[in-house]
């Protein structure tokens, strides 16, 4: 089942890159909050295809439309539902398919849970396409962590082997994070930014494709948030991270590099700042400690793969006639999907948040 | 709630380290699954302290009592209860912490969260101890995979900046998990154990601790188990992990290492194998694809932090009195929890299997 | 959350009565299931109006629109979302009725929840309108069980005073849930059936509405579904059977009745039959002993209240004034919705029967 | 699996009647909540065994254990876990029922789905005593609901055909629940309380046992908790009520009988009170409308089953001859448990309350 149960609020996702639509069924929201559809289709454009060098030129209207709980521009406490309508279709380009599982993709798995019922036209319910109702929940979530004083935001951190600076993780601002994602290239260094346009174009040319790393961070979440063992906020983040196509990696705070500190480096030490709020010097622990939120700002990073969909031939096997074969991708791809993936990290984030806020 | 909610099982984890006891309910087994507690036993021994030079010197008996759902060496199909009664507790030495939070502990999130009523005694709900009934449920989740053809085992990757090298991520052998599982110190080689574990001793001597990443791995696994969205089995996996304590990172397959790799590289082609089984030749997707099997051996890496319990003086905050203070931990400590971690994490993927395999 | 969680399926239903569509998101269903469109909308018509003496003038088209998870026929595997737009919308109507709560609705109680921001119109998601979604999924549950030689049916027992004979709990067949279910009126009795069409059209003459009760039964469902305590298949049926707006009541097998039996009475004993299964020669139990199925029919009745809505002056308060006042309710209304709720329990039984069985 | 998953609160219950031990872990529950073990003890006393005329002779002391979750007599806000230990088991009463079930209880049923791995000694996991831990959530939660102003009581409605009046469902007040629950026989009139003991007694010298219906109502509930569909407060409540073995029935405000009202009589009008506040002058609706709660007393009846353990010899078949055969239960029994079921309806409902009560 692809629903996502929180604490509070329960999502569930439905479409496939080649249906009648995709959409999302948000449950337990208050009634009376905000919905800004311009914000929200401000959010989406950032995940939606644009003619630059490292998108699809499948042109994804995205637009979506709300079908139920939503009235006079408010929740209605009723379940809210959200529709995009799939228009530009090219069925064809995927019949193929069914035989010749396309290697890094979900065809040869799907295959074998769904038995060949599944819809394998445009990667069927397995399609990056996918990740656009999980970004109109998180839009949502979004914008009201914002009115109660939370901001999230998220950098490219790497492109291949390019990687700009981390965020500070103890003096992020709100002001920080809304510019960097508001750039049409989500670095922070407009430098690194051209660098990993340059190396997503030569990789384009090579008929091949790139991965990297998001940093995603939230600032302004209160302490106390979360729960202990599997209640943790970073249970809930993980799951919600790893539910979308192409990530294989997530990290909290310090991370893998943690496991290369002495306890007495890692261990963040508590401290009054002149406000009388507890912080800490730094911020390893990432924003959460022992599953619940700290006051400092959560951070985590992402390792999306690279696109799976290259115009290279690759070998793969004929299912049908059992034996060994070659293919070749046709189509429209990204070469790299990780700018498109900004968005759909910070609706994770801003969907574990809002869960644990909105009790 | 520290409930996992499985799509088959559900565990639900109770106790704090100076209560009456702690323990587990697993409910969703079926009848008739042998529980071998000598089995039970030695996982729990890995688990539990040991006199050697990483460990803890309290001595924790984690003496597994079952209290229902199983008869004459079978589960019934009712709830499974099992208690581990605490004895060795000192109360004492944990009650000025109250009003310290130690860093890099749950001691200040919890009180914000739970107002002061939370139990501090020994790290309370949010002791490393909490991962003993863990172990138990996995214990009997790997016997029952172990029946069924799937072996689960683990070893440790690195402590600080001393690693040794990966699994064979292709050919893993269900042989060579049970070797290195079967070992005192969890390491396939034992020269870079050594290294650790000198590594450790110094650390001790300087009142600190390390961390270390774990490589865990399931083998037969068959392909097509787990689904799409926040249905994917990695998506569970890494909410399973990250209910550990101190876990800070997880990769699958390839990991954060997959986002510097082309498309042509990451991606794994599929063949035929002699047997007429679909494989691939590489497996940077870690035997999950698309959120489902692909009968690839599953592989994945967790970050454990240096245990935040260190003798070194730290700086913190006195919640009482409002101001910046000190505080030294006295007491028993692990100086690195990494190798009594190991069960953990196979219990974490021992029971994302189980969840998806007895449907 | 108007989420159903099942063991295996989970049913999320979206819209309000005038809002833009309703609809529901079906997660958990196997692939390869057989989606009969037209077997769908002639249960549909079941549910919606028509030009009867019993029901409402509205005209609800009811047409299902299917949005994903089912291609060519069959499911895919994927969520399966079904949504019927709303046309007929005349939310003029409604508008009054947001300050004077109309006696035995939603309004009052709803304007309290949901601080003002609710949808009223025409009930909003509290419209018996909302029934129709869990008619979809209760179809296809319906068709499904059908092939797997389960066969679920419903009559009208009771209108007001005048009711009809039981099922025969031990003996009812297939054929019989078959041949009521397809007839214009549920009754098994014809006559029986007129004397309550007569009772139904004189409520309407006098402005006002009749309630009633519904049987319904499950031939062909196997012994050994279900389960202890929560894990029941009676709680699971309780709890859809009450998320229908107007069940007052809820009984299985002998119900009520049984509290006037003894026990030597009640129980009903075990017997071999001619085939070698193991059958009871009554049925006090409905199916259902300890959570769990017996094999013999599954019977329960569900009491319907009067339609709330009648076209006499009742009683109410004005929420703004804060005055006791009147109102009188117009537009277009059942004076018995009895006849319409059939499909619903048996959409119901068939939800919580499919959530078993397709494990 | 015996879990029941409620908004906010989640209750695991565990054990069999003669395993080491029976208990419930509660999920959910806010830190602080105070826990009065002496009145816990009290509540648990009406459900155990006494030497009355209706009783077992079996002696349950049913003395609960705090495990977890508890400290200084507060929630600490992590799990709690209470257990009771199982002392006086006579198991081999039970040993030759394995082949030979006995009718109206889940013996049947059982084998069929766990294959004969369950437990039945003493009923095993489906044995009424299994409404002990209940009876502990239920306590605790009556406790904390009782200090916020809600009072949660029951009376025996009848037994066999002798039945005392109903609740006044406008008027019952919080001091006549209390009276009620603290009589040794739990009827408001001791006339009819009497008859109903002396029917038990005649039952009881029959060899045959007797059921009858509980009235159980709270009173002080404030208006708008609930929701629509599958979010309503009755379906969480049926489903609890329903969970409890012996059940049959269940029913909201006028439950069946509403059915045989007009709309304008069954319809309850709102009014002002004199201190502003919304009442209804009937409680037709039971206190819930739509789902939500309306501010009136929530009343509902049970009906629970003759006990289906009778000395009289009944028949049944043997599962391992396949042949029909006689049964003749000896030991301890209850001739009616309608008495004891009292705390358990209570407990159900103070459950369903809690868990919208203390988001």
């Amino acid at each position: 089942m692809s629903v996502f149960h929180g604490k509070n609020i329960s999502v569930s996702i439905f479409g496939q890159s080649h249906s009648e639509a995709i959409g999302v069924v948000i449950e337990g929201l208050p009634s009376g909050i905000t919905i800004n559809e311009d914000s929200i289709k401000t959010f989406m454009k950032r995940r939606a295809a644009s003619s630059s060098a490292f998108s699809t030129q499948r042109k994804e209207g995205d637009e979506p439309v709300f079908i139920s709980g939503v009235l006079n521009g408010k929740t209605t406490g009723a379940a809210v539902c959200v529709v995009i309508y799939n228009k530009d279709q090219r069925s064809k380009d995927y019949s193929a398919l069914f035989y010749t599982p396309r290697p890094g993709h979900a065809d040869y798995t799907a295959r074998i849970k769904y038995c060949g019922f599944e819809d394998t036209r445009g990667g069927g319910a397995f399609s990056g396409r996918m990740t656009a109702p999980l970004c109109i929940a998180g839009a949502i979530a979004k914008d009201y962590l914002e009115e109660k004083g939370v901001t999230i935001g998220s950098h490219i951190l790497s492109v291949s082997d390019i990687s700009e600076e981390r965020f500070d993780s103890v003096n992020v601002s709100a002001e920080e994070l809304k510019k960097v994602t508001s750039k049409p290239f989500g670095t922070v260094s407009d430098e690194k930014g051209r660098a990993m346009l340059e190396k997503i174009a030569e990789a384009r040319n090579d008929c091949d494709s790139l991965g990297g790393v998001i940093e995603c961070a939230a600032v302004g979440v209160p302490a106390g948030y979360g729960g202990e063992i599997f209640d943790g906020i970073e249970s809930t983040l993980a799951k919600l991270v790893f539910s979308v196509p192409a990530v294989k990696g997530f990290e909290i705070g310090a991370g893998f590099d943690s496991t290369k500190l002495c306890g007495s480096e890692n261990n963040d030490p508590f401290y009054y700042d002149e406000n009388g709020v507890v912080k800490t010097f730094t911020n390893n622990h990432g924003g959460i400690l022992g599953g619940m939120t700290s006051g400092m700002p959560i951070i985590f990073r992402a390792a999306i793969k690279p696109t799976p969909s290259i115009a290279k031939t690759q070998k793969t096997v004929n299912l049908e006639t059992k034996e060994n074969t070659e293919i070749e991708i046709k189509g429209r791809h990204d070469s790299c999907i990780v700018p498109r993936a900004l968005p759909v990290m910070e609706s994770c984030l801003a969907l574990a948040v809002l869960d644990e806020l909105i009790k």
